[in-house]
């Protein structure tokens, strides 16, 4: 009712700054599959950097999708997982990924090179 | 079937590469709703430099995702269009628009300042 014409297409950028870009929805995707500590991340997700991953989960945990819990083990154990509010996202990157698979390789190939 | 493991995360990213940051998918937003010229998609964009918006612009011609059109009048007028493809993206943006929409604000007040 408050909203004003320019808010119309805020909830899709608020999708988007949440969701952010490659890692975050790379990281999501691996957590909707289960909880994982830091280093299955890392492998998972190759080619990022720890400190790379370290923001990633950060600004995860800080926009309420990602929780961490630290196990005072030795050598100690961190798992990373989804809160509710983060696999609430299932349906976006399904959506992502139902696109994904329809969007033939022929339609990239014509893009290397040309960023 | 000829599919590596790797493979697995692969249609999300397909996604995230076309659809890109904040600004494509606003433009296939504004899109959606109708065709649009250069200026409109400026003035609608608001913040978007003309140098950013003609690089969004041609990558997403160059993906299969937007059409332009050249009328040759003068002034010459230009028009930008979804191709069936781009159309085709509406399902992600609404799991997008709709996610955000149930993303309360209070979420993310803790986070201005913090990047």
């Amino acid at each position: 009712m408050a909203r004003s014409r320019k808010a119309v297409s805020c909830p899709v950028e608020t999708t988007i700054r949440v969701v952010g870009g490659r890692w975050k929805v790379l990281v999501i995707h691996y957590l909707l599959e289960g909880d994982r500590r830091f280093n299955e991340l890392q492998r998972l997700l190759q080619g990022i950097s720890p400190r790379t991953l370290t923001k990633q989960l950060r600004e995860l945990e800080d926009d309420g999708i990602v929780s961490r819990e630290a196990f005072p083990e030795i050598p100690p154990r961190v798992v990373y997982s989804l809160t509710a509010l983060g696999r609430s996202l299932e349906p976006v990157l399904l959506a992502m990924a139902s696109w994904g698979e329809g969007y033939a390789p022929e339609q990239t190939a014509g893009r290397s090179g040309s960023r």
